[in-house]
């Protein structure tokens, strides 16, 4: 199982850059903090140059765009494209420099492409940094934390390859991350030298932050900022009411589950265990006869047994109480907090497209004031329409996935807690079955 | 509904004597406590007297027994006799002395007079008195305690009639007190100066405690002592296992019971509270257009219907979770705090028989010393078998009636479970269907 990892690091740095946590247990939201406390995505991204048309000229920069943004049913959309799905398996304990530093490798296979790649987390790591920098106003959800220590057992690496799929699966399933040069590069490229240059060329990606903006082509309808406006105020509330009600729900599913392995399942043991007793104490009985002592009569046999087995009911039902979070509990949790990490990419967006809006308004008043030429007012309103049906296409498709996701996930929970309570009731129906047979 | 009590307490005094507590919820046993303290039965009932043959003779003394122990095939039982049944119902708050006193008068009809008789709990007191002064060796359970507050409120007469009619039950289904004088007295009589006189003759009453042996036939075969002794110790035993068991049962059940109207209804309402404002964040979800805003799509909204949908299921499953225990933990709860009442008696009864053996091992010593006469000794071992008789069909009549009562309950309790897991399963059944409608 072990592979010789020597040199497989294809000089990337150890991931350890902060990246915004995901709400946890503690039932804190993480969405306020992000408004308030975070530099302005927008002046970082390049904002400014971007709308105002102070970019510098790259070669690349006249190319054809390579996104569309399209008017649907629903709104306007990502043009759709050519879908496909990860496969990740095998995560391999590997080492390198003669064993002195271990780690694991997911082998994952594209079915675009039917190749099998070997990652780190790290690889990972550096995947989710180029994506998170070059798409600003794109949905790039956080990866599950680094975990420090603990990370070589199997409960976790299955746990961990779950939430990266998970994450592949997101990517993929989107128009234009699931496209993107780094992304394909990262799924793709299996030769050393191949990857150093990739990594070199993304690294120096002329298309990251706001100059991504350049090669998307949006409907020729310009938009009214009045209704941007409200759209975005709708969203924001959205956004900050979903990101309270996750932390909450978060909470409170996750100490369901710790109630089902801890207190739970001692209640119904402890009930057990009484029962147990009770029988224990029922077995003592003897029937005085003349001169003689006579056990138990078969019928009081017969109710001592049935109430044993009354007792090991109650105690099988704490086991199942105990085994019950694994299927429902901890798996809408994990869901959650997918959620809620895609949850905390939208403050930034949000964040960038607010000063997009600001920026629109001010040529207005600008204009207004004849300040500024109507060509070059025009001119940045054109790009601020571009974030705009950005903005747009984003919360169309996440709002569109949101109602899938949660569906399937709700339908899921539901149905594994209904097979939860069935079992209890079978149970308790084969312990009711064990007094028709007592001879009274 | 009032009824003009006055003079309505037939000349008794009201009930406050001591009599063995049953066991609490605080989990301690009964048993243990009255072996130790007690003061002997055996001398204030007048068992050396009764044993030796040195009673007063009375004029009752030379009649014919009354009762009667015969052999059977499950060992000595009392010969049964014909049964009935009482009911008890209309509670009715009366008062006398111009109102300054109420008190509840329950109004009981036994099935073989089919005459209604109206009884307070000082009656039931006043009876209870006579029949565990009378019978030293036969269960007489403790009535349910005294209430001191909250008397007149309807659920506690209801519970409280409850209770006395399983009292009653309890004493009507046994051969002896069933049938007894002061019994049928209550039970019938339903004029004032009769009931004066009749509770006179019972307060007069000749064959109380070991006289009581004197009105007892017994199966002519001499009973082994040795054999009695080994019954005897394993009777004791079982008591006090079943007593120590009854106290955890008790006690367990009775905090399940109170955690499902507390933090389990708490833990379910939280679970609904968190899917209700999901559901209420999600109904700000409106989809950006060109130039408008649109309203959530019906795939969104009906999730949303159908999350809100789920919120009240859990909702209603805490509710679910606090109406139980009223259908099943109480019950059982109710019926093991009666057969920790009938426990109680036990001490006393072997306590007597203890000593009856005692005796018997001292005459025979005293015999093989040639200290009493052979005679004397047959007597006095004869007059010991009647007590070790009483004993065995009491122990007989105590078991049976616990197979009984324990498969009937131990039915019950399971049913009641089952349809409550039930109805949980079949609430989160019906959320799931919720979902099937929602388009994605």
């Amino acid at each position: 199982m072990r592979v010789n990892g020597s040199g497989n690091n294809f000089g990337l740095q150890s991931a350890n850059r902060t990246r915004p946590k995901t709400a946890d247990a503690s039932g804190k939201g993480t969405v306020k903090k992000s408004f308030a406390n975070r530099f302005s995505v927008f002046a970082k991204a390049g904002g400014d140059a971007y709308l105002l048309g102070t970019q510098p000229k790259t070669r690349s920069l006249t190319e054809n765009p390579l996104y569309h943004i399209i008017d649907s049913d629903e709104g306007p959309v990502w043009e759709s494209t050519e879908g496909f799905t990860v496969d990740i398996k095998n995560p391999k304990k590997a080492s390198k420099l003669h064993g002195m530093k271990t780690y694991i490798a997911y082998q994952i296979t594209p079915s675009n492409t039917g190749i099998q790649v070997s990652r780190r987390y790290k690889h990972f790591d550096w995947l989710y940094e180029r994506l998170s920098t070059k798409f600003v106003t794109i949905v790039v959800p956080p990866l599950p934390d680094k975990q420090v220590t603990g990370r070589y057992e199997e409960s976790f690496i299955e746990k961990r390859m779950d939430q990266l799929k998970r994450w592949l699966d997101r990517m993929t399933t989107h128009a234009v991350v699931g496209r993107c040069d780094v992304f394909m590069h990262f799924l793709t490229c299996t030769d050393e030298k191949e990857w150093k240059r990739g990594k070199r060329d993304a690294e120096k990606d002329d298309f990251l932050g706001a100059a991504f903006f350049n090669v998307i082509s949006v409907p020729n309808t310009p938009l009214d900022i009045a209704v941007v406006e409200r759209q975005h105020e709708n969203f924001h509330k959205f956004v900050k009411s979903m990101d309270a009600s996750m932390a909450q729900i978060c909470q409170v599913i996750h100490d369901h589950g710790k109630k089902h392995i801890g207190p739970f399942k001692r209640e119904y043991q402890k009930i057990g265990k009484a029962f147990t007793e009770l029988a224990g104490s029922f077995e003592l009985d003897t029937r005085p006869r003349i001169n003689d002592i006579d056990a138990p009569t078969e019928g009081s046999q017969q109710l001592t047994d049935a109430i044993k087995f009354t007792g090991r009911t109650y105690d099988e039902i704490g086991e199942l109480f105990a085994a019950q979070p694994k299927n429902d509990n901890y798996r809408l949790e994990d869901f959650l907090r997918e959620y809620t990490g895609m949850l905390s990419c939208f403050p930034d967006m949000i964040n960038f497209h607010k000063h997009t809006i600001s920026t629109v308004r001010e040529c207005q008043k600008q204009r207004e004031e004849q300040k500024m030429e109507f060509d070059e007012a025009e001119s940045i309103k054109g790009r601020a329409d571009v974030v705009s049906y950005t903005m747009m296409a984003e919360i169309n498709h996440f709002q569109r996935q949101r109602v899938y996701d949660y569906k399937m996930m709700m339908k899921d929970y539901l149905v594994e807690q209904i097979k939860f309570y069935e079992s209890v009731t079978e149970k308790l129906r084969i312990a009711l079955g064990q007094y028709e047979n007592v001879n009274v």
